[in-house]
């Protein structure tokens, strides 16, 4: 995996960039946007890093998390956006991904718009894009930039880089786990990133009251056929103190029944609106799903929100999961 | 870490093997044997492998893995314990760690006996001994001897060591997953080892049964201080159907609790006698307290066996914890 030539000479040339990601961001977002952030540093560039929504607390401990800034804090900071230089979409190819905001989206005063990303639903913003479907995580391909300027990664930038693969193969569990992807985490620890630090944040930090959640969660547990469903209600959250983040990596769980080949959890998001998180262990293409309900994702992984009760929710996906 | 070239001879120039692992094998003990076993095989020698128990479930997807023989078995499969030409121990140091059957550790005739271990737990057994307390799982070592002997891994090989390694890394989350660590796995992965599928074969196939248990051990969760304790009794194995190899890493489940410093598992074997497991999350050197209690281990995962009521032997081994 090479990068453009002309996204590198882009790198090379241009000295002032905004790098957004998605809202509700996860480890491959803010990973390699901090991580690019610091190779742009090194490079001798001004690079600022946008995000909608806050970094969620499991990736507060990632060397300069604190560099991404969200619209309540971004002013403070001296970032001006509507003169942001550079636009450079990370682990994501639009803007409507970065917010929907459509007031805020107008305020991106950039020159040029590049896109960094490995998710394969086609979008036709921006004026460079850079799109690797087959990369594991967006993070391979910050990783590649920095091989091919010939940069040596600081332990900050490994670390970040380190927790976005981690986050986006499930640490070396999901079918995109190759031997680059091993070579690539075997490199980043070399250069400073701490496996066992990233693992310990990312899945042995449970509260009390999200573990709370999670036996609430395993209660909902049900078999329909080979898929397994679960269910994560507003009133849940209310009764354990916890938020929406604290149910992130619970659909993993959910495969690891046997006889699951699909795993589904259901996250209410307000009266009759849900959040479908949609698992595959090999066979089912669930992006495929995902889409058919305005979603999307990879094959193994996606999501999408889908409106109307518990019950006529949850048989639509399974309608179309078993079609 | 390279093998000892005495070793190296040894493998060279013998031609009959027995390998035996440790009884209660893990991963790292049947990959290694069975992968030690090829290795021998590609060299043109004769090589079996014994272990007092049978290939737990969970590892039986492993090629080769029916090599392994019990004392059930072995005399069908026409190898003669009492000629049994070199004995190789692996991923453990001394005859009784193979087997407690004193009469089964009189028939072992041998002419050399081999040590090729990562624990530190001092033993006077064998003739040759390569011991690295450094070394993250046997099976690094079992690779360090293919290349050593300038040897390129079969798919098969590479599997069994992947899952050594998987093993005893905790999927490359424990404190000892080195940038050595990863780049074997790569190197494993790129000859054939199948990340995803040891995954799944480890982590994804629980049985309903083994869902029902681990509900009701989450049930028995109780933090002593940064103590997470849990306990499975043999009344619970009863009413779930389950055998103790079901009860595999859910000792690791208890490290999830940010509070936790210290998880344990208190299994009953039988009536007033429990199987203690430990893992820390760093400070906590859970070896020395497996030690007291004439256990051993490392220092971040351990365990013992400790005769008494459960309130007396959960007490005495939290009063060791916390002392």
């Amino acid at each position: 995996m090479r990068p453009p030539v002309e996204l590198l000479d882009f790198l090379k040339r241009e000295d002032l960039y905004l790098i957004a990601t998605h809202r509700s961001p996860d480890g491959d977002a803010i990973g390699s946007a901090v991580a690019l952030a610091l190779i742009l540093d090194a490079l001798g560039k001004q690079a600022a890093v946008f995000c909608q929504d806050a970094v969620p607390e499991q990736y507060r401990f990632l060397p300069e998390s604190s560099r991404v800034h969200t619209p309540d804090t971004i002013a403070a900071a001296g970032i001006v956006l509507e003169e942001c230089g550079n636009l450079v979409l990370v682990d994501c190819n639009d803007l409507h991904r970065v917010t929907r905001d459509e007031d805020l989206q107008r305020r991106f005063g950039y020159r040029n718009a590049v896109v960094i990303d490995h998710h394969a639903t086609p979008a036709p913003f921006g004026t460079l894009r850079w799109i690797e479907p087959e990369a594991a995580a967006t993070g391979m391909m910050i990783l590649a930039i920095a091989d091919a300027l010939g940069m040596r990664l600081t332990p900050a930038a490994a670390m970040n880089l380190y927790a976005a693969i981690v986050v986006d193969t499930g640490n070396f569990r999901f079918e995109n786990t190759s031997a680059d992807v091993l070579y690539a985490a075997a490199r980043l620890a070399e250069a400073g990133a701490n496996p066992t630090l990233v693992c310990r944040e990312f899945y042995e930090s449970w509260s009390a009251s999200r573990l709370a959640l999670f036996g609430r969660f395993l209660g909902t547990l049900d078999m329909r056929g080979a898929v397994a469903v679960a269910v994560v209600t507003r009133q849940m959250l209310d009764e354990t103190g916890t938020v929406p983040d604290d149910t992130e990596t619970f659909v993993e769980f959910l495969k690891i029944n046997r006889d699951a080949d699909v795993a589904m959890l259901i996250r209410e998001l307000e009266p009759d609106h849900y959040k479908i998180s949609l698992r595959a262990k090999g066979t089912v293409d669930v992006a495929a799903i995902a889409r058919q309900f305005g979603g999307g994702g990879h094959r193994n992984a996606a999501g999408c929100e889908v409106r109307g009760t518990l019950d006529s929710v949850r048989q639509r996906v399974l309608a179309q999961i078993t079609k």
